[in-house]
């Protein structure tokens, strides 16, 4: 059966992606939250403080008496007390008084601001100097004045980070709401393939993408699941792919896609009664022979067995549909992991496909260049040496020397 | 006894930080080698590939064969046989002969070129047609071409990134020698202290500190030691900080440099023998009140109670220590974790310090904007919403609406 399959572009094959639903959530502890992906609205359930507090040390005041102080001029308050931290500031504050207190304290009653200790000065145990008049609520954080009850801080679908974190204990959000993680199953294909430890005899290659794309999943947030060396045999795909379709996600072919082998992975995936191949051939230089298949509503992406290409390919094409698995909320803003630099050299492009071309970046005193690498696209050694890539569009015939580029920084 | 501590600029901190040694080496599995720093050089113990191969689909060929072929005059070639993937190519090629063979392929003697499928035909089992010329080594890599043996592929201090580790696979390195990641206690102190889990009487303040901190510790590569809420007295903070001790490479003590704790933090560090104060305020806010100590070797900073300055202190302070203790090579390059843009606002600075405005980045047709983000450096939510940080330098009076800024981009 002789089949045509038409060349996808990169922004068509993303498209398909939004059909993957999102994973469900799990509730973990916020421990472990860190860089997990928030799967519901968190609203504040208190006001955050919950009573008004000094954000600095000092003391107590009512800022009317303070008006008009100055260091040749100080005002003169009588020390009524202190306010214990943790402690409830029960002894009101009367005209002409001070109470000492530490950032975070709480405001006793009838105090409306705070002198910060350094415009003051004790004169015994009983009396202060003030230096500088405060208007009311200087230094003060009034309660639900960082967070008001409520009010929706954290959004569905944002990556936790250390402050959100800090932000969800001070809330007391002991357990939080996350999608799980991806679990990636991993299958390298290939007779040629030999584990990492075995010396390769003539013809033979050791299994580098396992490993490598091991890495990138976790890299995306997700969970790989190494699934080992899949002999050329139709029935050994077929095995393996059913293996993965019962503990995973996202099922990766690495080496599915090539000459050599695409005909076995395209009859091993149709021979699942619920499978569709969605894309056979995407416009992209490297990484042109990928497949993106779906098999009982899961998907499935035939990787090329080239390092560089497969590398590629996960940034370019695996890394949204994780992001799509994990309902990250919107694309990666355009300041993430983009710098601008100038190329230090003509670069062509072929017709009819995006090119990526692997760049150093180099940070001279006229700016920042970025250097292309060469060397063949199956050399895995350029990409150990590359800081990023720079896309060629589509419809161009090249870039500049001296150009502007937007480099695309890898992880 | 009264002290006068001098404050220090953030550069003389930095360069204090280079007393501490860089921690041990460990090896460990490659699977888990993602992200982690390598402890020591890897040359290329072979070459990569260890056979002259294809990058490409289609035939092995003599190139002078191709010499001149083109859709109106192509070449003739007889097939002579099949190169399997994985299998050593004994079968000589003579003259006017072609193998076929996938990518990956070895390329039999006598064979100095691939012709991409994609330019031929077949005519029958026995015969191609070839409509494009090769050059001698076209769609060849040659034995070691990818890395020659003895080659420095990676330097003991880099950060290992996808393509790293497909590399150290490709030459058959499964243990890895990479830095242990440094283990950081985190001491929450302060009598108004509580357990994020418990309800906050007027006055308190649930732990959020301990919990941010873990995260940007785990983001930053270290493992995080929460040790728990330190009520404020000297044999309580002396046990917690023998046992933090005992256990990490790094203490860090929440709210242990503001006012009301400091002369107990100080009182605690010095009751140790071999203990010295380093750093006792740094001219940076939010953060000034910050403690930088040495016992027995190991650093220890006490941090603002103050969940912004804690932040801000763990970025610019805490990160570049974590980052001497791995023995990463060099400071984070320009390009990583930096954008310019446009300041929305005029923002005036203090005087002798560093200020570190919270910004959240806006992308407008006219460019990126950088939105300062109004509120008390007390107040987390504030940098729930920011995007990153702009410093204003020291001897400057601050910056002006529209000037071009670097933002620092958080994690």
């Amino acid at each position: 059966m002789l089949e045509f399959f038409q060349l996808k572009t990169i922004e068509e094959v993303l498209a398909l992606l939004e059909r993957f639903p999102v994973l469900a959530a799990e509730t973990i502890p916020l421990q472990q939250a860190w860089n997990r992906v928030l799967a519901a609205d968190v609203a504040a359930p208190a006001d955050v403080p919950e009573f008004d507090r000094a954000c600095m040390d000092g003391y107590a005041v009512r800022a009317r008496d303070t008006f008009g102080a100055s260091p040749g001029s100080p005002a003169w308050l009588s020390i009524s007390g202190e306010v214990a931290m943790g402690a409830v500031a029960t002894q009101p504050l009367a005209p002409g008084q001070a109470q000492r207190l530490a950032t975070g304290g709480m405001l006793p009653p009838g105090a409306d601001a705070v002198v910060m200790v350094e415009y003051t000065q004790e004169l015994g145990d009983q009396t202060i100097e003030v230096y500088r008049s405060v208007a009311p609520l200087e230094n003060v954080v009034q309660r639900g004045e960082d967070v008001t009850a409520g009010t929706v801080l954290l959004r569905a679908g944002a990556r936790l980070r250390p402050q959100d974190i800090g932000l969800l204990a001070a809330l007391g959000v002991a357990a939080v709401p996350v999608r799980r993680r991806p679990r990636v199953a991993v299958l390298a294909t290939g007779d040629e393939i030999i584990p990492i430890t075995a010396a390769p005899q003539p013809g033979q290659m050791r299994d580098a993408n396992s490993y490598a794309l091991a890495a990138q999943i976790m890299a995306c947030g997700g969970d790989p699941q190494p699934l080992g060396i899949i002999p050329d045999r139709l029935e050994a795909w077929q095995a393996a792919i059913e293996t993965a379709l019962a503990a995973s996600d996202l099922i990766l072919l690495s080496g599915g896609s090539s000459v050599g082998t695409r005909d076995l992975a395209v009859a091993a995936i149709r021979s699942f009664p619920d499978a569709e191949i969605l894309v056979h051939g995407v416009a992209i230089s490297p990484g042109k022979p990928t497949i993106l298949a779906t098999i009982g509503g899961k998907p499935l992406f035939g990787l090329p067995g080239h390092p560089v290409s497969a590398l590629v390919i996960m940034d370019i094409l695996v890394q949204p549909l994780l992001a799509q698995l994990l309902g990250l909320a919107g694309p990666e803003p355009p300041w993430r992991r983009r710098v601008t630099a100038r190329l230090s050299r003509n670069l062509a492009s072929a017709a009819g496909r995006e090119e990526f071309v692997r760049v150093r970046l180099r940070l001279a005193d006229d700016g920042l260049w970025a250097d292309p690498i060469l060397g063949k696209s199956g050399l895995i050694s350029t990409m150990v040496k590359a800081d990023g890539l720079v896309r060629i569009p589509l419809h161009t015939e090249g870039l500049e020397q001296g150009e502007r580029v937007e480099v695309r920084l890898f992880r």
